[in-house]
């Protein structure tokens, strides 16, 4: 079977899909094959339930073997973006984070505007009975819900799957002059300003308490994640704080 | 379960979903809750593989056990459409068939206009393995085609299904809702911050020389000028700036 090579659509063009804790091979073979069916071939999995590769998968991927052969398997969601500049997070339920919330459309939009000025991009979708939790959402920058039945909301994992790539194909079609604009801090870089930050206004009483401590970093975290900071942003806001520490409290 | 009340979603609004030669139940309920995702629930099976109902439907339905309990088993396609005025059916593959074919998106638009003019209106899909033959698409006056991936564009049944629902359910929205976030910071209140930063840091040497000082606080003031920011954002961001100066070059 040609799948390896028919598979490559798109390398290193389309977002990149992170599974996290996926829970049946079959729904793993069936995104595959929606992700394939809109020009998708990067595929990572987060913590699976099962050992993978698991062969479960395969004929559900009616073809697309390509996609699950090369698929990454990784420890963390943390490690899974790592390389990445800008995240996305599929879930049906609003939350009561302050987050950025895009549909699906207004989403791929922006991805493609993105990816033509040199963001890398993934978009990330939680385990099948559950969804993403709040503490998976610190990773990302936007929400992405589909303004679908608000009273059967919950979307089949390669259905929802299929809904971003759909519409990533389709925004496609047209391209748009570049922004001019640096390119967007990593992942990795942004992670480390903010433990930096964190531990930071710890030090100086920002959290009031340690019960609140969680969801006041969290919102503080997400502030940032959604600001759309350049490499030289992040390098800036480093020589903020550091001035701020060397101001000691003489404003 | 309260699956047959909250599946009455559009009664008699949607267009009927027509599943000719279905093979897998499996198929059928992952169709069902795709449907109900979409706010669909009028579902016609023609001459389905196995008999109906069958009990391996209902575990990919998810809960649209609604959508399923009321499916109607016709003998024949002229049957199932017999009552529709208008008829539309998905196949991935150009056919030499002389037929007008549009775009999901470009159909859901049409569907929706014809529906309000008061047209009853099916869409039809073909068994999971062969697609729709010549002869099953003289019942239908519009053929759909997805415009993904050609290299590899056989959809899984319940995409395709889903494919639709959804474009006709966003077709049919007179107003997406507002987006979940708090209100943006107004003018006043953000350069107010912006002074306090810029004192701030210049206390801590952050400006080099003075002649550094109006590039680098512009690009300051930027990078938080088109972060999107908050009311709610800057009072957070107050609070960060307090405890860093209180932490007193402690890190």
């Amino acid at each position: 079977m040609a799948g390896t090579d028919r598979s490559r659509v798109s390398p290193g063009g389309g977002p990149r899909i992170i599974l996290l804790r996926p829970q049946m091979a079959e729904n793993i073979g069936a995104t595959a094959r929606a992700m394939l069916n809109c020009g998708l071939d990067d595929l990572t999995l987060v913590n699976p339930r099962d050992p993978w590769p698991d062969a479960r998968a395969w004929p559900m991927a009616s073809g697309a073997n390509g996609v699950l052969e090369r698929a990454v398997v990784r420890g963390s969601l943390r490690d899974a973006v790592a390389d990445l500049s800008r995240v996305y997070a599929m879930t049906a339920r609003p939350r009561e984070l302050r987050a950025r919330v895009l549909s699906p459309r207004a989403a791929a939009a922006e991805m493609r505007a993105a990816q033509w000025s040199g963001a890398r991009i993934g978009v990330v979708f939680g385990p099948e009975r559950s969804g993403l939790a709040n503490d998976d959402l610190v990773h990302a920058d936007t929400i992405v819900t589909a303004p679908l039945n608000p009273g059967f909301a919950s979307l089949n994992l390669a259905q929802a799957v299929f809904l971003i790539g759909y519409e990533w194909y389709l925004a496609g079609a047209e391209r748009p002059d570049p922004p001019v604009c640096d390119p967007p801090v990593s992942k990795v870089e942004l992670a480390a300003f903010l433990d930096r930050l964190e531990a930071a206004v710890a030090a100086g009483g920002f959290f009031k308490t340690e019960e609140l401590r969680p969801t006041m970093a969290r919102n503080l975290r997400v502030l940032f994640q959604r600001a759309g900071l350049t490499g030289q942003d992040v390098r800036t806001l480093h020589g903020v704080v550091s001035a701020l520490l060397t101001a000691q409290g003489r404003e």
